[in-house]
């Protein structure tokens, strides 16, 4: 059994390499460089450990991990496009260097070669991954579009925003899992519970992400904190500060949210505390790690094949930067 | 054996339903909206003539129609983002009616949905066809890229417009009819002389089209004649004109380009008719046709199963309007 950090050297040998024709380079040179600015490659690598938790690790699932990343990629390009977001990583995005339209084929190519990629898996498995894979496609782009339009709501409710986040993030994390673990021979029942500890798993992750923000130790976050609040973020804190607080601690989130004082964050944050937003939050994190964790509990294999994903898990909702 | 428009109606039939979910509206109504507005359907339809000229319709063809259809359909919503086209078929674009981050988005999920098409056929097909398609997907995004290259490049080649215009056009066309002959369990050699027979056919249909559009005649043609010269598109004719005009009507030419009088239409025409750019583009067409008929002849079916593509052919090529 291998732990995260040697699969993801594993998976980097696998995939360092050109994937993309050489000509015309006006095209594919901006997907390589995308490529090349790294990242984690946390998806890719729970596919091969969702893999390897039934069963030594098939060559197959090193195309369907690169198949993975490269769909990720895609939607970064493209999301980086409608985010008009200059930097990615600390780089500058497809779009800033080279134009909308070239990003937006760019990202387009990207999509095709990761299926070129699921097309070298053995056939028997083909159909299944390949239903499993559009599906959690189709459900990134809705998540997208729902953040998108979830932007426009004046008061959104937590559950919209759930099923916002688990769309957006949350499935691609458990597809992952779960087509390492149809490779890997598992049954349905142990799939299943494979792809809710991946998405609970992902919801407990995203909290912790919006806490950090609001509430991490400057020193070790590594951004800036209350970025969240500053851009008006509707996270989780927020969401939940405006469902629960008191009528004068509302109107006065809303003044601030309004107006951008110089003290906004300070302010924002007494607000939160006041309300007990920091202890809602860990708490909440905590019901959906532990659901994960029942999940995981009830797959059915040797505990110790479970050890990897424990401590990736405890690794990612604990982290602090 | 059917004729095109015969297939057109089968097809239509076949794909005239819901190709996306309900929810989000948001995102699948603008895709749901843009099949809407209908076209020729003519790659589905080849796909299916492909498919009869070897053997009984395979009901897969269908499926592979559509992914063709949905894929196409996917290309033009986001070649409209890149040429910032108000209009498509008369109706507003999606980026036009939602906005360019939804009509991105609209694109995407349609490929994907694509790509669930092609994961209904027959297992034993799968990969065979997904790899043309994949094949055919890149290179339609390398011609869109070469065209937008294209425009920058002040005295393109003759060349490198043909395989510009092969790869953003043509390709599709070639592998539509191919995907079908693979379903219609034809052997490699008759694979290849069909693709030829579509990839030729293409070309010759764009040198109408640039025909068409500087010497059609107003009355059948349907849109604007010299739509292309007063956008000073690098056309077939126009490209050919820069390279063998006398220098004294190359300036003109050139001059007439940068500077857009009134007359410029009538005075471009003039040129290109002291150059006989009309013969010479006439004589080019023959020559692809010709060519697509030869490696028609050289597909090894009965000559009468052959008779709609022929049929079609002619009635591509010698459309007026």
């Amino acid at each position: 059994m291998y732990q995260f950090e040697e699969l993801q050297q594993q998976f980097d040998k696998h995939f360092s390499h050109r994937h993309f024709p050489e000509d015309p380079a006006s095209l594919y040179d901006p997907s390589e460089y995308f490529l090349g600015l790294g990242g984690k490659r946390i998806r890719p690598v729970l596919c091969l450990m969702g893999n390897e938790l039934f069963d030594e690790i098939n060559p197959d699932a090193f195309h369907v991990a690169s198949a993975v990343e490269l769909f990720h990629n895609f939607t970064l390009i493209h999301d980086d496009i409608m985010d008009k977001a200059p930097l990615r990583r600390g780089k500058p995005t497809v779009h800033a260097l080279h134009g909308e339209a070239t990003a937006l084929l760019s990202g387009d190519v990207m999509l095709v070669v990761a299926y070129e990629e699921l097309n070298k898996i053995q056939s028997r498995y083909t159909q299944k991954i390949m239903a499993l894979f559009n599906k959690t496609a189709k459900e990134v782009c809705e998540g997208q579009q729902l953040d998108m339009d979830f932007e426009k709501i004046d008061l959104p409710g937590l559950s919209q925003y759930l099923h916002m986040i688990s769309l957006k993030t949350s499935v691609l994390l458990a597809a992952s899992l779960r087509m390492g673990a149809i490779l890997g021979g598992a049954g349905e029942g142990n799939q299943q519970h494979l792809y809710e500890f991946g998405r609970t798993l992902g919801i407990a992750f995203q909290i912790q992400d919006d806490f950090l923000d609001a509430f991490g130790d400057p020193e070790k976050f590594g951004k800036q904190v209350g970025g969240d609040i500053i851009a008006n973020k509707k996270t989780f804190l927020m969401i939940h500060a405006l469902e629960t607080a008191t009528e004068p601690n509302r109107k006065a989130l809303k003044q601030l949210m309004a107006e951008n004082p110089s003290d906004k964050v300070t302010k924002v944050l007494e607000i939160f505390k006041a309300c007990g937003i920091d202890e809602w939050a860990m708490e909440l994190k905590d019901q959906y790690l532990a659901s994960a964790f029942n999940h995981l509990d009830d797959i059915a294999v040797w505990s110790e094949r479970k050890q990897p994903l424990t401590r990736l898990a405890h690794y990612l909702v604990q982290r602090d930067k």
